[in-house]
């Protein structure tokens, strides 16, 4: 009974030492797409379970203190490093993480890293009911078990190892042609894939961009300058099933360094839902001065395509620029064409836009 | 015409190292009030023209980078150290700036400071249209004079020599008996002078809180841990006469340090303005879980009145925070009693709020 | 075969991804003292292997990167929170984490902290050699057994449940008695202790202060404003012998928030190695002026004892300070007797110094 | 006489206010190499004076601040835009600012900047006695008068216009063949000049670089990302006369961004001095781990020219990095081939180190 009182005591002493209460999120500000809310998610990364160096639910209270609404996450399968002192239980990190998810309202997938020589790779399975029946041998067995269980099923970082090895082989033609591979990422934490953005814009794969992270994230909070690579997910409700039909349906864009990556269909909304132009604020003789406001968590950086307008600008994230514009006859809307040239919808392409300057 | 030229060209080098296009604001996050827009404003700087150590259009440029909305330049009238070099020219400041605060946007009211021996001390007088007539002997005549021009005057940093020299005197009463002593700063610089905010509640006069500055300003941006000391206004127009009424009407709050001061019938609807509170997302037996998110600049401090939730609560500025509310039969919605211990009503008294937890 | 190369594949990848070589490393500028090399150190931690959330080695390489010299990771032995998935092996953190501190050149103890009710709490053995025989009922058996194996044991927290629980008991005197208890934590996380600081002046004991860090540790780099509570310890080698013999001579001084903690006899060369005046560089008929260096970790808090000299004086850590000295006939060397307020020699008492001016 | 009274009052004020007492510096790591101390220079800046918009003991103020030792103001002597406002009075930028220059310490030298159309450009002179001489219409005629008062003479920007009007032209072979010229700038703000640096290389003129700065700096500090231009000075006094004599004698290197300029002679030894290999702390079969220490303000960036030690190698400023040297027969002292990326000995070409690595 007196051994129960101190166990209470040292809980209580780790709960306030550790913090439940009390932490501080800062909201990454990328806005709502029109029919959409915009969710940010990681859905790729490593516990104390295989090859991380953290207990599971760090992992949540990273992702809360950083501004993410879900993660997965995705231990290995067959890679268990730690297995002579936490032994093989491929359920627990989810198990372990699931109760501070519910605390602070992050959405956590179950998920599991398939891993297996390049090629083919890596793969995660997530919205998983069970990770135990995929620790079996044929990989294709392995996937179909994971849609079997609804899960949803993207390719990682397809070429860490050379364009050589992580090239698009028969496996991969036998899985998405089964409708079983669901996405690719073309980004896994500071690396650009753009055979990946190839093939997912060919074959109608979903972008995924995800951290990989293995310790701790030292980060209090992701800043344009610094911040984890990401999936954004654009979704109609703001639970894992509402996730899962937006990845399946492909509804998502990439954030890696500077960059934001996808498919036109949703980088061109996520622009000008970031982005708000002011009517001018002073007409002169030969200019007038305009806000622009960037209220996005990333840089936005534009090149001139036409006549009127500075030739570049960058409209830092989560503020806003003034610009002028030199000219005469000025009067009236201008409507000026510029490429966003960190928006990526090809490997080689920027997403054009126009600046609407209204009256 | 040679010299012609390169005068223009040092002209460009200068705009193009100076930066007139693309400088970057960071707008502060505090929110509208029921029924008024809330301007962040400082009416209380120098230039070279009086003892500053600035060329005029360095203010806006400061304010405009730091998320301030409108300014006044108020050099003193009668002390000019620099006039050896800077001959007096009681309205030069404000004509230098007013061209830069134009293509900013930041409002830019004509100010100055009378500049008397302690008592009665410093006064300034903004929304001028000429400084010139105020340099004559006589206090009260000048005070006059502003009003003549439509002036809002306040009184500076009453107690900056201490209490005994910075009483309230009968020069002051005759001021306030004629209605030509609209304000008062509360806070000059890093300095509350409690004084003054009890004679702004019993007389209904404006506080105010101003930097005061007199070197650069080096701040990128204002944040909660260090701003500018500045006057929140409550308008219904953003432009000089629509903050010019809002101060004759006495709508302010002061931003000093960690601390808002103002009546209460200001900083009550700032406090609720600026707090949002979602419905719990996770109901246990015993506990519910809510995200508190203060959308201000400020961070708020509570201390519990009531027996439910935290004894104590800091929600920082610009992010939220997860809040765990312990107890039995939690159902429907809560309305828990909470001091702002930070939210100054009075010297002595702090704001009493509700924290209201929706269903 | 195969699998064993994908195994290297992924090994391969976990070094890159987490960082092997390269890693970057800010030395905490406490400089020496006379006759001994200060060591920043940490001799509390946790992780997996009992109540804290990090693989062990993460504990060497927060140590590596925020400067410290020496850490000891002491899991629990009795509080095995974790032991359904992490199954208890009492020397496995350290085992796991030992060959990362050889890397990185990091010192690592072995230690464990024995737990009991309080009173009489919780005590951490370190310089251990096995801490299997430590899991004992009787808390004196465990204490001699630690010291059987020539550890060093100091008591933690001793008041974090209050100063009535944790009061000085029988226990403590018998320990203390036999030589078994060598020190005492006057500061562990965020507290102090002032009564385990007037004990260690009566009783000999060493002045202990340490994280007891349970999460990851999210600093780049300990600065004077956020840093590990740590332990300075004066040594005469670089080694974990010259480490255990300035603890048990009691060689150490605390470092908590803003201030330094510790025994005169330590301190005070401390406070002299950090500070260099030079000879003043400008000398006028009413003043003279000289540069102070703080080259230590900390801000160093200075109030005036004498007439000459400011009043008080702030000398930020790893910085230089410009002082003027105001007054007449100011030739020669001078000595100005100051207080170092945050300089604590005990509970109520700083060290007072002497500034010593050269000509 | 009341009057008097007060206006001390407000000189006390403005004294406290802007603060003269203990003002903070952070000193640049850069380290002295063998027979010269190593100054931090910039020489090229403006004030009110000129196009400048701060008042010139503001440049002192930041000076100290950002760990400069040595500046001069050279504000222009032909373009004067404020002169309505401010008379024109070529030697006052220099009297405001000197009595400020002596209470800190900095060393201030008397400039100017001789204002021509491009080519041939700007020019300026320093360590001038009296600036007004210079304000005469022929250019060759003015660099006589600046060099008969001993001035140290440098081309400012020779670029900026383009490689086409920034071309040598006849005059500057003039004034060359004369020994009237000594310097120019390879660097002004933030743009390199490398055509300025081979005619530096080629002629042997002393490497200038500097800030150009018009506004107030807003850094609290100089760090390796971001920093002032500035030109590092290798001098045997740390007095003006010191100064001038090793400009003369060219020993100079440059800091622009993340890259050191100059002559080999120079960042040689500034590479040595800077970088500090201890022994190594461990030895495996097939690997030793060292600690390389870069005491210097810059990051070192180095690629291999051999086989041992990584490809690439970040040695971030004034820290600390973990360098894992793997091969097999590593004893004895190491000596391995690389390349200092970020060292320019010429326009094209980086300077080739040894990192000896002792036994």
């Amino acid at each position: 009974m007196r051994r129960l009182l101190w166990l209470w005591c040292v809980i209580l002493w780790v709960c306030l030492a550790g913090g439940v209460d009390g932490q501080v999120r800062h909201e990454l500000p990328f806005p709502a797409i029109p029919g959409y809310e915009t969710l940010k998610c990681d859905f790729h990364m490593h516990t104390v379970f295989s090859d991380g160096s953290v207990w599971p639910p760090v992992r949540v209270d990273e992702a809360w203190r950083v501004g993410l609404d879900a993660i997965a996450v995705t231990d290995h399968i067959e890679y268990q490093p730690h297995e002579e002192d936490v032994p093989t239980r491929h359920n627990r990190s989810y198990e372990l993480a699931v109760g501070r998810a519910r605390q602070c309202g992050v959405l956590l997938a179950r998920g599991a890293e398939i891993t297996r020589d390049t090629p083919p790779g890596h793969f995660n399975a997530i919205f998983l009911e069970n990770v135990d029946p995929l620790e079996t041998d044929d990989l294709v067995d392995v996937i179909k078990r994971a849609n079997d269980q609804g899960a949803f099923v993207f390719w990682n970082h397809p070429g860490w190892k050379g364009p050589e090895l992580g090239r698009w082989t028969d496996v991969h033609t036998q899985l998405y042609e089964k409708g079983w591979l669901h996405g690719i990422e073309v980004a896994n934490g500071e690396t650009y894939y753009p055979e990946a953005h190839r093939w997912c814009l060919e074959k109608q794969l979903t972008m995924m961009g995800n951290s990989d992270i293995h310790g701790p994230d030292l980060r209090l909070r992701n800043t344009a300058a610094d911040h984890r690579t990401m999936t954004l997910v654009f979704v109609t409700e703001r639970t894992l099933d509402g996730l899962k039909a937006a990845l399946k349906a492909g509804r998502t864009a990439v954030w890696l360094q500077d960059r934001i990556i996808g498919r036109r269909e949703w980088i061109e909304p996520l622009f000008y839902a970031s982005l708000e132009v002011e009517p001018p604020h002073l007409r002169t003789n030969n200019a007038l001065w305009v806000k622009m406001a960037n209220g996005s968590a990333v840089d936005i950086r534009l090149e001139n395509r036409g006549q009127l307008g500075p030739a570049e600008l960058v409209l830092p994230a989560d503020s806003v620029t003034l610009v002028r514009i030199a000219g005469r006859n000025l009067d009236g809307p201008l409507a000026l064409p510029y490429t966003a040239t960190n928006f990526l919808v090809a490997p080689d392409r920027s997403l054009d836009v126009t600046l609407r300057i209204p009256e």
